[in-house]
């Protein structure tokens, strides 16, 4: 087995440039970081570079990717602040609009940018049986962002997530759908309301909301029931709640 | 209007301490850091000490409480990396059991540690018309602690807090309620449960689940519907999914 254990090594400071968006972007690979995270993607058939492990036995599965290292390396290449006992290094998973092919049920997040959000959110949907995930938007966060990468707790990679910027090329995907805003200003409630398929849910930013565009775009606003000395929901408290709503 | 604009000065020196539960504890105090924390406890009634202010005019509601200061003083007392443009010390709101009498929907967390699931579910209770939130076990995080006050986005006071550590106490105060335990193992779904109030909803930590002690209280066990390729939830959206469906 491979050993490296100097973080001046050359793969080492390759590694740790997939940190940013810019060489994720130029790689199409990015990082797993900790057990969990490994297992998960290995599982779900995500194709792995190599791994750094501290911990050989533990990663016995992913023995002929193992390269053998030690805490300082892990703790350069990693992004928490207590390193994990493997970092690994993935390839991008690219999805396009055509895998949108026959989707009954949608969630489109519009220039989300919380990293962890957008996990939680991709974690949730997958659990709530959604057929896709639109990032829509050109402030939309990167997915293989590591934060989202965690809070995904490795459901990044088990329905399509698509990203669209262009407003045209969101009316000739989801023209024929029941489009659904969640807005605070709605005057339908969710508790009263199941949806007719296809459709897709649309979320605004927490900070934003949704935008005038989409807006007009929906065939259907609905709001959360919820307290009057409360005055909103985290996002991905609202996405959840609505999508166990209408989709399951 | 008082001005410091000295980081060494003692006020910012003792206001700094706050960010540890020790000097929480011992003053009775805590951070609110930005405009709508500060706006939103100043409107829940939560008594101010002082605001640390870099923008008067925004904060004239404080204009009595207010202290003029700088950036660097504001970045030494805050604990984000951008710093507000304001932070107040506020007195914390104690609770006791003795507040939790006569209420109908409540929710316990076992030893949550996640200072933004706490900060979250603290909103999301309040928002589905939770009337106390219990804090059960040893281990649990401080709802005062600076990340948790910025995640509940001012929902950490509306409603009664209580920390409970004694399982005596626990089957005193909730000995006639409905206990229901959420876990992955239950045989009934969320989706085919309604409630009996009074009732008290218990949700085991991220890592740990349930102990076995509450599980063995519980009068009834649920478990939400989901994905057989997805193994959980994210902990604050399983809370926001069976508060909706049962308080609401």
């Amino acid at each position: 087995m491979q050993e490296i254990t100097s973080v001046n090594n050359n793969l080492v400071k390759e590694t740790v440039k997939l940190q940013q968006k810019k060489y994720r972007d130029k790689e199409n690979k990015f990082l797993l970081e900790g057990f969990k995270c490994i297992e998960e993607a290995f599982n779900a058939g995500i194709e792995i570079a190599y791994v750094f492990v501290s911990d050989v036995k533990k990663y016995a599965f992913l023995a002929d990717k193992a390269i053998f290292t030690t805490e300082p390396v892990l703790k350069k290449i990693s992004t928490t602040d207590t390193p994990p006992d493997a970092v690994a290094v993935a390839f991008k998973k690219n999805y396009a609009i055509n895998d949108l092919n026959g989707a009954q049920k949608v969630v489109l997040l519009e220039n989300i940018k919380d990293m962890g959000n957008l996990g939680t959110i991709l974690r949730t949907s997958t659990a709530f049986g959604a057929d896709a995930v639109i990032l829509y938007g050109r402030e939309c966060a990167d997915i293989y962002n590591p934060k989202c990468v965690r809070s995904s707790v490795g459901n990044l990679w088990k329905i399509p997530v698509v990203y669209i910027e262009d407003f045209k090329e969101l009316q000739f995907a989801f023209g024929d759908y029941e489009r659904v805003a969640t807005l605070p200003r709605a005057k339908e409630f969710l508790k009263n309301f199941s949806v007719n398929k296809p459709v897709v849910v649309m979320f605004g930013s927490e900070a934003d909301g949704l935008s005038d565009e989409l807006i007009n775009f929906s065939t259907q606003e609905i709001k959360i029931e919820m307290a009057s000395n409360v005055e909103s929901l985290n996002l991905s408290v609202s996405c959840a709640v609505v999508l166990y709503k209408l989709f399951l």
